[in-house]
Parts: C-alpha cells; sequence; structure tokens
C-alpha cells in the first residue's frame, strides 16, 4: 500500500526497554520528529515500567501480533528472533518496519540503509527497511565518499567497540568487573565468555566456520551492500574494549586511484553526516568519551599509508547507540516523510 | 674489552624503581639468573627505598657517572635521556649494557635484539645492546617465522596497548580515573592528554611530521632492523586502551610466497617463545588478563584473510613488561653467558 504523508505519525518501539530502544525515545524526542503518538513495545518481564517522552509518561506495552494497528512506523530494536517474528504482522498492518537487528540485513529483497550513503535504496513503498551493524555504519559514513572518488579496493579494519553494542547488561557487567578488580574479587562474567574489565576480547557475535565471526562478516558483507559494490574486499577484526559507550575503529583503505589524507581530508569535511577532529599538534582526534550523545561520526589521524602507495589510514569513532543504531533508524523514518 | 665468562655475575638495574625496573630485579630472580651482586640504581629522589631479592633486601643507590664501577651488566630501564647521558659510562667502565629506552635503538652501530629472533647480531664482545619497544617485540617473534618461511612484503597493525607501557604513574592515573568515573567525578589527565578511563587514545608518544606519531615508527623501523630486511613494509596505528598490563595487537600480513593460517599456526606452534591460544569453538584466543606475568607471547585467532590472497590476519598478545621489556633484556645477558 502506498505510503500516506501526515502531518504527525504514529511511532511504535519494539524493545523499546533496552539501549539502543531508550535512544530512539530519545532520538525522537531531540530531532522532534512529528509524533502524534508514541507507542513503547517490549517484552511482558517490562510491562509496567514507563518512559517520559515529552513530559508525558508513556507506559510500556507487551508486544504482541496485534500490536501495530494504526502504527505507521514501528522501530524494531529487539534482536534478530524478534524482528522475524513480528515485523511480519507490523507489515501486514500497514505499518513501516526500520529494523535494528540483523534479521533482513542481507535479505536481497530488503533494503539497508544509511541515509547519508544509500538513501535511494529506500523504496517507494517501504515494507522492512533494514539498519546496519552499528560497526559498520559509522565506517561507511567515512568510506562512501572515498569510494565515490577514489573507488575502494580493500579495507583492513580493527574495532575498538563498546560494551553498551551489547545492551544494558553488559554496560553493568563492566561496571561490576570493574568495581571488582579494583577490590581483588573474582570476576563473574555473564555477558561475555571472559573478563571484559581491563581486557580486550577480539570476539564479538558467535564464530563462523572460516574464523571470522558473525561480527566481522557483518562488516564484508553489509559494506558491500550500502555501497552497491561486491568487489570491495574487507578484512575486519572485531575486538570489545573496556569502554561504555561508542566504538572505534582503525582503518586502512586501498583505493583505485591516487589518493592524499591531505584531499580525503578536505572530502570529508564537506560530506554529510562527518565531523572531522584531526589536529594531532593539538592532541585532536576522535574519541569514544567525546562521541558521546553526539550525532557525527568524526574522523581523525588522517595519513597517508607509510607502507603502499593508493592507501590510507584513519581512525573514525561514533556513538554505537545512536549513529550507530537509534539516529540511523530515526534518519530512515525522517527521510521516508521528507521527500 | 673481552667478555670473561665467570661463575657469577654483578649487575645493575638503572631505574630500578620504574615499573620495568622492578620486572628486571624479579626476572633475575625467577630465572634464576647467575648473580653474584644486585645493584639498584635511581636518581636520588627514588634512594632510601629498598627491594627484595632472593630473601635479601637491596638499598637503592642513587645512580652516578662511578656507578658502574666492577659491574659486568648494567640492565638500563630510565628512558632514553638517562640511558644517553650515563651508558658511555657504564661502557668506559668495562660493563655490558641493555638498554631498554629508545636512545640507541636506530643506532647503525648497536644491535638491536630479540634472542629468539635474532641473536646473532650480539657481537662477541659487546658494549651496548638495545631492547626494542614493547609492542614491537611481541609482533616480531611472530613475525620472525612467516618472514623466513614466507617472506613478509607488508605489516598492517592495530595496537591495544596497556598503560603499564607508560609506567607506575600511568597505572595509578588509570585506577583514579576508573574510581572517578563510577563516582561521576571529573578526571584529572597527567599521564595522558585525555581521559584513558574507558576510553582509547590513538596516541602514544609524540606526534611526527608525517602524522604517524613515534610508537607507531618504531614499529616500522624497528621491524626492519631486527628482521634484516628494509623492504618489510609496516602500517601501524597504535592505541592506548584502558588496560592495566599486557598489550594486544590486530595484525594483518601480506606475503611473496602463497601462505595459509593452518600452516601458520602450525609454523608458530613449533616456534621459540610462542604459545598458540587458538579455539574458537571454545572461546579460547590470546587475552591480555591471561598472558600478565607470562613469558610467552600469544597468539591466535589465526585465519585467511578473506580480502586477498598471500595474506593471514592474527591476534598477538604479551606482557609488555615482561617480554616486551624486563624478560627480552634478561634474555639478552643469559645469550651473553651461555653462548
Amino acid at each position: 500500500m502506498a505510503f500516506n504523508k501526515k502531518q504527525k505519525y504514529i511511532v511504535g518501539i519494539v524493545g523499546a526497554t533496552g539501549a539502543v530502544g531508550r535512544r530512539m525515545l530519545t532520538t525522537l524526542e531531540e530531532r522532534n520528529f512529528p509524533v502524534d503518538r508514541l507507542v513503547l513495545l517490549a517484552s511482558p518481564r517490562s510491562a509496567g515500567q514507563t518512559f517520559s517522552f515529552r513530559g508525558q509518561s508513556i507506559p510500556v506495552e507487551i508486544l504482541t501480533e496485534n500490536s501495530f494497528e494504526g502504527l505507521d512506523f514501528a522501530l524494531f530494536s529487539a534482536g534478530a528472533s524478534v524482528s522475524l517474528k513480528y515485523a511480519p504482522f507490523a507489515v501486514q498492518a500497514g505499518c513501516i518496519v526500520i529494523d535494528n537487528s540483523s534479521a533482513f540485513r542481507m535479505d536481497k529483497n530488503i533494503p539497508l540503509v544509511v541515509p547519508e550513503v544509500n538513501p535511494e535504496a529506500i523504496p517507494e513503498q517501504p515494507g522492512i527497511i533494514a539498519n546496519p551493524n552499528c560497526s559498520t555504519i559509522q565506517m561507511v559514513v567515512a568510506l562512501h565518499p572515498i569510494h565515490a572518488r577514489y573507488r575502494i579496493k580493500r579495507v583492513v579494519v580493527s574495532t575498538y567497540q563498546s560494551v553498551s553494542g551489547s545492551g544494558q547488561k553488559a554496560i553493568a557487567e563492566l561496571t561490576t568487573q570493574t568495581i571488582g578488580v579494583l577490590d581483588n574479587k573474582d570476576c563473574v562474567s555473564q555477558v561475555y565468555p571472559h573478563q571484559i574489565a581491563f581486557n580486550c576480547l577480539p570476539h564479538i557475535d558467535v564464530f563462523l566456520d572460516n574464523g571470522y565471526t558473525k561480527e566481522e562478516m557483518k562488516m564484508v558483507n553489509e559494506t558491500r551492500k550500502i555501497l552497491g559494490d561486491d568487489s570491495i574486499q574487507v578484512s575486519p577484526t572485531t575486538v570489545r574494549v573496556p569502554v561504555f559507550y561508542s566504538h572505534s575503529e582503525s582503518v586502512n583503505v586501498e583505493t583505485e586511484e591516487p589518493i592524499s589524507a591531505l584531499d580525503v581530508k578536505k572530502l570529508l569535511h564537506d560530506s554529510p553526516g562527518i565531523r572531522i577532529v584531526d589536529d594531532p599538534d593539538k592532541n585532536e582526534y576522535p574519541l569514544a568519551i567525546n562521541a558521546e550523545g553526539k550525532d557525527e561520526v568524526m574522523v581523525g589521524r588522517l595519513r597517508d599509508d607509510i607502507s603502499k602507495e593508493r592507501a590510507i589510514n584513519f581512525w573514525v569513532v561514533a556513538d554505537n547507540l545512536r549513529k550507530g543504531a537509534a539516529l540511523n533508524a530515526v534518519q530512515i523514518a525522517e527521510h521516508i516523510i521528507q521527500r
């Protein structure tokens, strides 16, 4: 069915009590999204909680197959299994689904969208639109202008990902373990297979047969799909670090065309969604603690690769819960209502 | 003058009260180095402290130009300026200097040695021998067998370096800041230019004109010198993470010859100084908290690069104060007395 432009929209958040769901609520509020009514949906164990939205107290409702009647948008962030089960009911009810899980990302019939990069992938009559993985979003925002001008051949990326990417329980686990280590107590690990406090885990999501993790293969496959070029080669290593918010990434890019860090700095400065933070003389470079709560993807440490012609290095940081998830989803909705 | 074999040696530690100096003392003790007498040397502000060695209490003496009379070995770890000033006096006194600072590493007349890699670089009559930078040592222990068999063309490395690499004050700063952040207090940064607690700093040592840091260029230049091959290209990004002990590194290696991760796993398993920790099905991979206090360089996450032929990825972790500094220095001394 056709998307009807309205003055205000009824918006549902599925997984409203989670780390990303909460950011979806505040992002809708901060960006003055034209919300007629906000519907917060979650599992039965979250029922009874309330959240404040524009001064109103909104109760969390239990997610059911019938939750989507009358909704214009449903922003899903409750894991792939919830999306797989409930997104079809939302679509059937005439609701546009913007899904933050991995459920539909690599489905060739579902667009995978970063609004600064491939807004044209959003169809006239959207059903389900997939929101990419957090570590991919911030990288492709920086890679897109580079690819357009210099044609990217290969990317070698190592990530420094914060625990908030694993949800509220992981934030609590890092806090509890940190206090425990400083008190010389034994650490209990429930969210992660090993202690994350004062440690680095080269392991995000499950291991696959090729020795890479699912998180790493997301960076390979989603990057190609979003940039619309299966010839781009990506070699990723994804690592969890003891940081609460924002992912950092060390990115090496090889291109077809001659490239220089200085030109890329200007190019990215003029590209949407990016803030250049790159003044080594003043010790200025992107930092996780500074990206927290910010909308922009921050790029710095731009320099020519000294090991190879036609290659550069940079460091990219973004708030994984905002641009890496909630903000990107809301931007997709904004794009649909504004065009 | 000629090196005289003895049953026991008089050994001095310059910078005995620092993070590395203390590990030098415990390493000599643990490895039963044939110490006749241990001389602990430091700046006047450390005088009066005592340290226990083999049950004896050893006072810290003030470092002077005359401190080296009668010493067989002097292990320096008090910064480049101290080494530059005092190492010549030690050599003049007939003492072999093993220097952990950056002062002499790239001096073409001074050998730069990792005993598992290039013991042949130690001359018959040693004067000053340089100990490489911590982030370089653990990487070259893993790269050396790979280079010997497959000829390395290029390395792209991103590091996850612990604060102990910046000394005792940095360990204290991470502790204090961590408690402060959890208590919602403002953070004071003295050792680092920014908060290190729950953050990642893509900045180790000073920035150079080419946009790389000195730490990064150490990884380029020292790797070439130790492996004896200036054709090896290295593209490094060095990052400080909120970890107390042990450095982790994400390493991508491109080779001349066809290479497979499976073969490299066997090769490194049989190579000196390396422990393979690589069983993803059991969530086993090298971890900073497990490497602390260990002698071996731990290698895991070995996998074929999916982005390129003749390339692999791996994750290498070692105790930066031990193999990255104190242990490597003591191993050099052992090599001299044993050959």
